[in-house]
């Protein structure tokens, strides 16, 4: 389990950094042995049909990855980037958008860990989804890299 | 050629149906029967490394993607939502965000507004790209839906 006080610093990083996060009011709210929540209330991110827009889920399910990537790391000498990502849209969120990020496996994380001491470079595909009212409404699934500057 | 005063109309909609819009800047620029401009400037949609956002720029495509949708129907009466998404990060996009969602050939549009007028619903893929500094940086590929109310 990450502590709240390291949760809060990370948020405030992507706010201070990325000010469309901030536009999103997006906040991590956990991050333990099962992966990392982030949470997006749904009044800024609504769209015309008063559910949550496309484009917010999307920003915020590789906004939780990305997160959950610069936890991981515990290295703050590292970029991280998404290569590419696919997204399906099953069911319209109607409330706060709540994304979930699966943490991988331990192998994969050391796998991930090793490859980026000794290459200084390391992919890593991670699994999001973003439920509501009890069902999955939103399937993610991106690449991300990590690069030691 | 879509008039500017339409373009500008669909601006202003986008802007006070979906806050993210707002906040991103976004604003649709051209479309013509190649397809549709959207425009965001960088300094509300960088990221902690001083180019676009992941986020904005999915967001963007999207959101090309879906306003092509809708000034193509001409018919305020539809929904159109997005069901699916793929989109690949080529290079990082290092200035303003200028997405081009590509015009469907003239058979595929007219087919999909006799599903539209028939059916109820039609499907659309749509593809769409941000260049910068004359290379293409982010491809993007869609699926939209268009529904009666």
């Amino acid at each position: 389990m990450i502590p709240d006080s390291l949760l809060q610093e990370t948020t405030r990083f992507l706010h201070a950094q990325i000010p469309l996060t901030q536009a999103m009011e997006a906040e991590i709210v956990q991050m333990d042995s099962w992966g990392l929540r982030l949470k997006a209330p749904l009044a800024p991110n609504h769209n015309h049909l008063g559910s949550a827009f496309g484009g917010s889920l999307s920003a915020a399910a590789t906004l939780a990855c990305y997160s959950l990537v610069w936890l991981l790391m515990e290295d703050r000498s590292v970029h991280i980037v998404v290569k590419q990502s696919e997204i399906q849209y099953l069911h319209p969120v109607e409330g706060d958008i709540l994304a979930f990020c699966q943490r991988p496996q331990d192998d994969e994380v050391a796998d991930f860990r090793l490859c980026l001491a000794t290459r200084g470079k390391a992919r890593l595909t991670l699994n999001c989804t973003i439920e509501h009212g009890g069902r999955i409404c939103v399937t993610f699934r991106g690449e991300f890299v990590a690069l030691r500057k």
